[in-house]
């Protein structure tokens, strides 16, 4: 999908004029199919340096799942060139960052280093692209490591636990509905022979994406990049996108878990909707706007409704995650006021959200919203590595680099009855998963 | 699992006396796999044959769900040998009865005949099992059958739409949870290549079980077997079992499906509950029992209390569905009387069971709600069919005949503590959904 695919020349990445120009992103694609992108960020003598690989959790082999995110924790275990622990102590010394994260649709790892030690990381990161060395004796142990963080993070954390049970009701059939860590009882089974096989056919140069921001040139970028990347030969097996799709919603579902730990209780309804990449043309867009009219801070309707004006909770508010590869989430939550039951707030909820339908929001209203979404977008450019997360995430889930800089136009071209439209096209209950979290059950 | 995995040679099915010893079952194994499992009837001339495979819908490969029952379908195109129709021509000819049906776990084909023409449906049944011709021909106009099957039994009926979303929300990731017909938008894919993979992998002696029930001996059974199935090699594939396994459920989930076309609203709680083959020794028997007592028929305690005593039910009873080779469910179910809301209605399902936890069975319920299981299974052996159907399906699901056999002995052993501590342990809400059917959504 991605404009990429069509050839390895130098091309600048947008051609129109554009009221909110982002920077030139610079986009070429070597011989063996990694893409490389390259954002100019000359405020400071720093690099990001990043590679996305097109695999996430929703990529997870049947039986496997969390094999996209023990791989991450194994990429860090050591070539033959360079033993565990040396590369991060390299980037550590070099007074940089680094960090990976492994998302549902793609699995990234990047370094932030002074500009001329960009060349060292490169080399190191192609490196470990292709020459892992797993041992049992270092598998065991961090499939432990894993367990331990699956325990600490969702085992024992209610609200964590209440968010797998609805990702799990929302998605019964698409793999989104498969926690990123893992089922336990499945990252129980992973192997060392299972880690090697995902990695043969997921760590390859035409399923990577290399992005590096900061103050540097795509041609000196290209050069580095073909030394060390560009030495990996082509594996011939393309990036793998296909999963099986959300079956059209019958029927809302409504999760409750009570813990006696749960101090705050909360509702949310989870809407199963469209992501930027499988919505018809501004309908993305629509939604964001109206997540934010919804629920974006405290003039948002929810907040007003819910908070202010009825004194019904303590918290409301609503998000859109328009980036994933398929079907995506749009989110609308509140935590009650003491003695207000989820059962009044989630149909204030509801009412608030009819409202809505019925009364469009007003031109100021409107141009508000839109003024801070696009000053949120122009702001988080200002982080190199935001600017570089947003580039490669997008990239990885197939938008187009046009597609991330016309963004702010795009949202710019809402009007009020595209955000009514997709507001009583998608917020249908028999879309949503409603999740209750409370100390214990009612009666 | 099953025992006749040990070895082809011919052995009787139980050693130790029983009380309510069944019918004396032979049971042998071709060497291309095959097993043979006859029944003896000879209470007239005709014999009842079926083919199991040991595949159903929780086998269908990813993103192909439906193809077990659509393979169903297709083994009814004919062969070279003998084209579409013949078949079943001849069966109706012979003055017989045929009938297929798909499972989540099985497969089965079976065909009633009079006695002396065993050996020809035999013939016919093993050049399907080999010799299936699929061309696109047949194959497009009969997935256009299957889409309408699933919209007349499935998109256009709300309790179906209902509980598939039940079931869904239930087995999130085991494959129980697909519709056996398949979701619309995979059945639409589904091509001959597709049927013919599967077919291959699945239509095989060793995947498969020869139940053949009536006035036949199994020495006289075994050759005929020899001069059909016994001819086609073995494929070398065993049998594929093993599927994603559901996590520990932690939420409660309530599914909500309104309708305008729903005339009676219905509530369902449905428990994720072991099945005969994944229970600790003697779980099942007493899953068995308690769903008797509480809703076996109108001394339940479910009827009493909900219809007759309260009256605020016109129907209520439950249902464990012991046979499946994973983890397997439980139904509780209830229809309120006019102006009982679901809510009222499940809240006083709740009570009930709640009850029935603390007030064990007294020796007097126990007794008799045993002798109606035990005498049920008897009545049940009288019919030819449902004897095959019941030896087969176990067969298929990795039970054996001891198993079967013994289960009347099994049954009689449970105790009242068995009943109570079984309802303690597995009707958790935790591990149940409900469903609520209703002509509109509440506010």
């Amino acid at each position: 999908m991605s404009q990429s695919a069509d050839g390895a020349s130098l091309r600048p990445a947008t051609s129109r004029p554009q009221r909110h120009a982002g920077p030139q992103i610079d986009h070429r694609k070597l011989e063996n199919g990694l893409e490389i992108v390259v954002i100019p960020d000359r405020r400071a003598p720093v690099v990001t340096h990043m590679v996305w690989y097109r695999n996430g959790s929703a990529d997870d082999p049947p039986m496997k799942s969390g094999i996209a995110h023990f791989l991450e924790h194994l990429m860090f275990k050591g070539t033959k060139a360079h033993p565990q622990g040396e590369f991060s102590q390299l980037v550590a010394d070099l007074g940089g960052q680094e960090n990976a994260f492994t998302g549902h649709d793609y699995t990234a790892y990047f370094q932030r280093v002074p500009r001329e030690h960009l060349a060292v990381v490169m080399k190191y990161e192609a490196d470990r692209m292709v020459n892992l060395v797993l041992s049992d004796e270092v598998v065991a142990p961090e499939r432990d490591v894993v367990l331990e963080e699956r325990r600490m993070r969702s085992d024992s954390d209610p609200a964590a636990q209440l968010s797998e049970a609805v990702q799990a009701a929302l998605f019964a059939h698409h793999p989104y509905g498969l926690p990123i860590i893992g089922w336990r009882h499945e990252i129980e089974t992973l192997q060392r022979e299972d880690a090697l096989a995902y990695y043969e056919r997921f760590y390859t140069p035409e399923n990577a994406i290399l992005v590096v921001a900061g103050d540097v040139e795509g041609d000196e970028v290209e050069r580095l990049a073909r030394e060390t990347y560009g030495k990996i030969p082509a594996r011939g097996a393309p990036p793998r996108r296909v999963r099986p799709q959300e079956p059209e919603p019958r029927a809302h579902r409504l999760v409750t878990l009570s813990d006696p730990k749960v101090e705050q209780p909360s509702c949310e309804r989870v809407y199963l909707a469209p992501s930027v990449r499988t919505a018809e043309k501004g309908e993305s867009e629509a939604l964001e706007v109206m997540a934010h009219l919804i629920g974006g801070g405290q003039t948002s309707r929810l907040y007003r409704a819910l908070v202010i004006d009825r004194k019904i909770a303590v918290a409301a508010g609503a998000y859109y995650m328009s980036g994933a590869l398929d079907m995506t989430r749009l989110w609308v939550y509140a935590a009650p006021a003491p003695d207000v039951s989820l059962e009044d707030l989630d149909r204030a909820i509801g009412e608030t959200l009819d409202e809505f339908m019925r009364a469009p929001p007003t031109e100021a209203e409107l141009a508000r919203a839109k003024t801070r979404l696009i000053a949120d977008a122009v702001y988080a450019q200002d982080s190199q590595t935001s600017l570089a997360r947003w580039y490669g995430a997008a990239l990885a889930t197939g938008e187009t680099i046009e597609d991330v800089s016309g963004w702010p136009d795009r949202i710019d071209a809402v009007t009020a009855q595209d955000v009514v439209d997709v507001a009583r096209k998608w917020l249908d209950r028999k879309r949503a998963v409603t999740g209750f979290l409370m100390p214990e059950l009612a009666a």
